[in-house]
């Protein structure tokens, strides 16, 4: 099964564009993924402005893989869902937003969800979905957009920020941004804690893996 | 990564209990899955009297495959969730109910969407977990519990049903029974309908190989 992602991030590098797509070939041998990334925002999205400026480029970007008669589902690969709930209703093929993906697993996997994003910016799909799921939300410190995820101290800090949820009663973690995924933060986190850590890149193709599955030959 | 399961039907053949884990193996290969089922319910649960007796046997049977310590999640493969509220404060891993794993991937999926279940037994988790996402439920005529899936009319009940759901506005189809999983209806279903259905058991694998997929090595 062919599905289209959309990075919010601004790339250049091809294997750049391609990462979130290669994670969930990785772990669902049976999507293959075709990636494009949306222009003029090089640090992606971190706040409610950058949200907004988005929203109009994932839509055009969605309509315009959508045109691709073998893609046969979207997945918006950024934790705030930018135009997921639009292209749901105009698009005639599944659209999934990582943001509602990553809730909706760690719902499932959790009684007394705890969020990490970055910065101030906790996406509002994720508060909705979760509802009263969510036990509390934490920006990570020094941590201002997905880029900054990069730094050498990234690990460690979210290994903190996760230590303080959990001791506050977070029987779950949910990581809110896809830069958690583009490092690969979740698997660092679960060999150290003894709760789910749920990853939005993985979330999102365990849901379309749904569609996979039941589609047939 | 080894996963418990719990069939609430009770079943002497090792192969039909086996048959949700080897669904689950086939989908998920990294996944082994060891099946137990509960004794004295040959009609599994089809109304709130079923689920209120199997509710103990459940929480027994999860106690018990808890102890092996290779075990590292449960999943109770009925769509009502018997005993999973309980069964997650009482043990130290995780255990996840098709019922909710049913709901959140559908929940991810669509906007509006249609149950479809046996008898007048729609699960309290589906409509609780679906919430403002709930668009109609249905019980399927002549299919009083699990057991009557298997007759030769179930397909076209169930294509006939679903049908009606998406004509009055549902759009993606869950299966909240897991002797629709049995029976492999959604692949059924999801060739002749235009929008997703959810299968509770793969529903349920999804949600456990995320716990896979980040736990590492």
């Amino acid at each position: 099964m062919k599905v289209g992602l959309i990075r919010v991030l601004t790339l250049s590098d091809e294997k750049e564009i391609n990462k979130h797509g290669r994670i969930i070939e990785n772990a669902f041998p049976d999507l293959k993924v075709i990636s494009k990334c949306i222009q003029k925002q090089p640090q992606g999205i971190y706040d409610q402005k950058s949200e907004k400026e988005a929203e109009p480029k994932v839509a055009d970007l969605a309509k315009s893989l959508s045109n691709n008669k073998k893609i046969e589902a979207i997945i918006v690969s950024c934790a705030a869902d930018p135009a997921v709930n639009e292209l749901k209703k105009m698009l005639d093929l599944p659209v999934i937003g990582a943001g509602e993906s990553l809730s909706c697993i760690a719902s499932a996997l959790g009684r007394s969800i705890g969020v990490l994003a970055i910065g101030d910016h906790i996406p509002a799909v994720v508060k909705e979905v979760l509802g009263d799921r969510l036990s509390e939300t934490m920006g990570l410190k020094n941590v201002k957009n997905t880029l900054d995820l990069k730094a050498d101290t990234a690990v460690e800090n979210s290994l903190n920020a996760a230590r303080q949820l959990i001791n506050r009663g977070s029987d779950a973690i949910a990581l809110a941004c896809t830069g958690f995924s583009t490092v690969g933060i979740a698997k660092k986190l679960s060999r150290e804690l003894n709760v789910p850590v749920v990853d939005p890149v993985i979330a999102s193709g365990s849901v379309i893996y749904n569609l996979a599955l039941t589609k047939g030959d």
